[in-house]
């Protein structure tokens, strides 16, 4: 997906300077080297981690109240966070020749009612994505008709986003192996490898076969406001309710590569580690 | 426009870490001191300054070509140094109490049809305004329907924004006092006061009523790839013509805060300096 000089080197797109960098750094002359450049589509959805959570949830954005001083700060306060690490992300992503754009919901305009997506134009995404731009979206604070403002989660973005373009697949990028039938910090924990999702909405775990996986435990961080591993499950039953396959993994590992390559398409491998999660027809 | 506490302390609303911070630091507990928040509108537009044009002039992004590499990267880099100016505006207003959001835009779907606009959904800044928000919007690199790409500098977003929202008055800041009948490095420029513009487009100076100013010099810059003093005229008499004054000043000065203020509505004091365009009816 990345440009690379007819050399093999990677060309960047950040021409920004760098903290204590006196000259911009930029990779003209080599793009002129480069006859083409590749265009596989994708999008790229990101939370707000710690960036935004705190400010959300100390001013209370996600219960919405706009009226009040300390919420419209707040959402202000989240705001800037977020788009500080959206811009981060496009960035690094740039830096490694990815023609990354950052797209921020409430500049789109998306808005919610109670908490579902009530408005949400995706002409700018989709135009961006004809042009070969990766486009780098996130959970943000937006305006909600009934309470406000609230915050619109990543993950419900991702499912708004699957359900319009139809991607082969969504991977749910996180910083365990999978979904694990208990928090996976107990040593007892089994990594779920397979899930399937039936048509009313329920879901079971095929793969491993153990008993005793009649309920999943989760857990969310106190400063999470909008649902951390349940609400990502829930997310992820939905899209793959759609007929498309969704693979949670986890972050900067092989595993998470051959997902993001599609190499899990219709086989999955032994020794691939991670969760599928699937419509079972 | 910006929030105080009662003490008049002004309450910013950038609660995120900076360099060198370990803690966040936030003023969440005076906001609940704060009854509610003045909601005079306004919207704040930027263009890129030394954030962007090199970036676009380099790589043409102007010119448009987005099948070309270099275009393309360029079209991703500008992006980046603009969106990081836009960033730290809003941060800056935010930390004096203004509850400014950030929208590009390029996230906001406009679109341009050979370097005018084409497509600019406003719901978004309009939503942003009516919720008490002060809208911080930039030049941007946007897609042309003919061209690929091009450059929607910020003076081309102020008329488009001033024919919509039909504002009182419309302030340019620059870093000069104003117009003046040529390049104001030269020692013999004379600063413009008033400036009419007629129905049919034309302009005259009303005041100073000098002799030999029948001609207008400018200059711009080499790297401005928007246009530099010539379009913001040129600009400011297409808003003019719709009824809106429009003052250009100095900004950090005490002209431009009287600006700012309206206090220059129907009378422009004598002690005041800077560049009143308006349409003579």
């Amino acid at each position: 997906m990345n440009v690379q000089s007819p050399s093999g080197k990677i060309l960047g797109m950040d021409w920004s300077k760098g903290a204590g960098e006196s000259e911009i750094s930029c990779s003209i002359n080599d793009f002129s080297a480069v006859p083409a450049m590749d265009s596989s589509s994708f999008i790229v959805v990101h939370g707000a981690g710690s960036f935004g959570h705190f400010q959300a949830s100390k001013s209370g954005v996600h219960k919405g109240g706009l009226n009040k001083p300390l919420v419209k700060a707040g959402f202000v306060a989240t705001r800037i966070s977020v788009t500080k690490l959206n811009h981060e992300i496009v960035r690094a992503l740039a830096r490694e020749g990815i023609p990354s754009i950052g797209v921020s919901p409430f500049s789109c305009g998306w808005s919610t009612n109670m908490r579902n997506i009530a408005s949400a134009d995706l002409s700018a995404m989709t135009k961006a994505i004809d042009s070969g731009f990766v486009p780098v979206t996130h959970g943000d604070a937006v305006l909600d008709d009934e309470l406000g403002c609230t915050i619109l989660s990543g993950d419900v973005i991702i499912r708004h986003l699957a359900a319009h373009f139809k991607p082969e697949f969504v991977v749910f990028m996180t910083d365990v192996l999978g979904v694990y039938d208990r928090p996976p910090l107990d040593s007892t924990a089994v990594l779920l490898r397979e899930i399937e999702v039936h048509e009313d909405g329920s879901w079971s775990v095929v793969k491993p076969t153990l008993e005793n996986i009649s309920k999943v435990k989760t857990d969310v961080a106190a400063h999470d406001t909008t649902g951390g591993m349940e609400t990502k499950i829930l997310e992820a039953a939905m899209i793959a309710r759609l007929g498309i396959d969704v693979y949670i993994v986890k972050a900067g590992t092989n595993h998470s590569l051959r997902a993001l390559r599609g190499e899990l398409r219709g086989n999955v491998p032994e020794d691939w580690l991670g969760t599928v999660i699937r419509f079972s027809k």
